[in-house]
């Protein structure tokens, strides 16, 4: 086995955590020694033991002398757990591979520049890129401050969300919808316009048959228009954040519910990046948006949209509404660009995973 | 081996020839003796051997007490080639396996009950799905008398096919636009309507790095707006049919050039049919349709639509025409269903196949 097997079982190992350890990021560590598997281990939730922890734990006395692999920089500042860099100098590792640095302004390379100072061979880069897409939404959380925004849209293969009534029920199968009760689950908040509660009265809850995360609900609604009987309101399922313009007390006070809150926006900020601004606050990493054509526009024209998950159904509808209206791009050249991640069927759909394409 | 492996690989043969044998069927012969594989072939032309023939013809006096597997019943009849039915018989084959029933009326199942009345054990429907999804066109063509139709589209995921100004240059990458090329030389003839030729003044040829066959070059001109000086007019790499309704001899004195017809259809008839059924008796059994919004919407709304290449770029624009236009289908239940066959990345783009889904 070479270094790379090593690294990429860690990747793994990280990977399996996914949706659990908001805000911190995933990381999977594996402790080699004579070419034997002496330790595994993952980060599982914030506040619980760092992966590199749990590989060492494993380990135990066989650790001297050992190999560690780790997907991410270990930390090195006193955190609600203790640094990693201190145990994995006092268990005698004599070798550490890390994929990617922390970007956090309390690490930052400052994890590796420890170990190397206690005569620890440090060697980095090992599949650094595969590391950085795992942790792509740490990352930007990190480094613009703001949630890592997904789309989601299900439309025909001629690009409709539904047909000019209005109808959309359903575009795709069963498969594709049990598929974005997946998607919910790794997300920490799932956004919607105050126009798809008044259409659709959903609950924006996780249904997977084996249980799963709820999301923090999240309603774009500038004029409150979001009824008190709405299912997100009183379902209780979890909590429900409704980001308006309104000032008028006495309307909010229908929403007087322990689950519910109302975050006023200044008519005079950017309305969208006000709300991600307030959600960062709040520790929200990844945010899920199942918009209609005026939310995902929104995202869109701000620069704000990060990811697309497009759901298509072999379906051909003739009119209708269109995940994304623009009428101020006149040539192709004006386009959004993305690149595609990955292309699959689900049951009789195909589902399309691309990433915005950003001028840095 | 098994029965299946040999008649994968008579399958596999038929393949290579696709685009090659029309009018004909794709057919591959496969000879077996004592486990070993004493003959194979393919039909490749139509006016060529047949199958059978060349495999027989490989296996020489060996084929005595040998199996055959052959994707398409043999034939019965003297057309361009005597009969297989009697060489088969000749050459001592004892056991036939045959995937798919000719549906040819002087065939259909006069070539196996001939194998039979001569002693030979035959055994039908091994692989009768594939060889019938192979020669998808070709029964097609026999039942029901028309070309097998092919639309193809290249779009951005919104559904575009280009901008609100008309703009279309490029959507999708050179991966894909050569993959085109191997479409149309695989198809016996290729539509556009005339707006097409006004806006883009196409060749319609095939492109590809080691040459390739031209589709006959078809055009919907209801009016006669086709210019004099189109490439597609004078060019003369391939023959150029113009469907038209007018009836002025005057106006189409411009196309008096070997390679240009000009073919008129009655006011009274059904356009689209009668633009097919001319196409059939010209023995072309393949339509691959690069069409706009309307020339692919009426195909699609005639119920003339069997198959649909979608070319997606990841791009979003927000505007402009779609690959299907109908105002009448308010509900998502009216929607044109289709099946994917397959999904790709094609470079930087995603390529859907899919079927038309009919009502039988």
């Amino acid at each position: 086995m070479d270094h790379e097997f090593y690294m990429k079982l860690a990747l793994d190992l990280a990977g399996t955590a996914e949706g659990q350890t908001s805000p911190n990021p995933l990381v999977g560590a594996v402790c080699v020694k004579d070419g034997q598997i002496i330790g595994t281990g993952a980060h599982l939730k914030a506040g619980t033991p760092h992966a590199e922890v749990h590989a060492l734990t494993m380990a135990g006395t066989q650790s001297v002398g050992a190999d560690l692999y780790i997907t991410l920089e270990p930390c090195a500042h006193i955190g609600k757990t203790p640094p990693c860099t201190d145990l994995i100098r006092k268990r005698g590792i004599c070798r550490v591979f890390v994929a990617s640095i922390d970007p956090n302004p309390s690490v930052n390379g400052k994890g590796i520049r420890l170990l190397q100072d206690a005569g620890i061979e440090v060697i980095t880069g090992l599949l650094q890129e595969e590391a950085e897409q795992l942790n792509r939404a740490f990352f930007h959380f990190i480094n613009y401050g703001k949630p890592y925004v997904t789309l989601k849209a299900a439309t025909t293969l001629d690009g409709r969300l539904s047909t000019q009534t209005g109808d959309s029920k359903w575009i795709t199968s069963n498969a594709s919808r049990n598929d974005v009760h997946h998607l919910r689950h790794i997300h920490d908040a799932i956004l919607v316009g105050v126009q798809t509660v008044l259409h659709d009265n959903p609950f924006l809850t996780t249904r997977l048959p084996h249980g799963g995360k709820n999301p923090i609900r999240i309603i774009l609604d500038r004029y409150l228009r979001t009824p008190k009987t709405a299912n997100i309101v009183t379902d209780g399922a979890v909590e429900t954040i409704i980001f308006t313009l309104d000032s008028d007390k006495s309307r909010t006070v229908f929403f007087e519910h322990p689950f519910v809150s109302i975050e006023r926006i200044s008519e005079t900020a950017p309305f969208l990046e006000e709300v991600l601004n307030h959600l960062a606050r709040r520790g929200i990493m990844t945010l899920f948006v199942e918009g209609g054509s005026r939310v995902h526009s929104s995202f869109i024209n701000a620069g704000l949209a990060d990811e697309l998950y497009l759901y298509m159904a072999p379906k051909l509808i003739g009119n209708g509404s269109s995940l994304f209206i623009d009428e101020k791009r006149n040539l192709m050249a004006d386009s959004e660009s993305l690149r595609l991640l990955d292309v699959r069927q689900i049951g009789e759909d195909v589902r399309l995973h691309a990433r915005f394409l950003k001028e840095e």
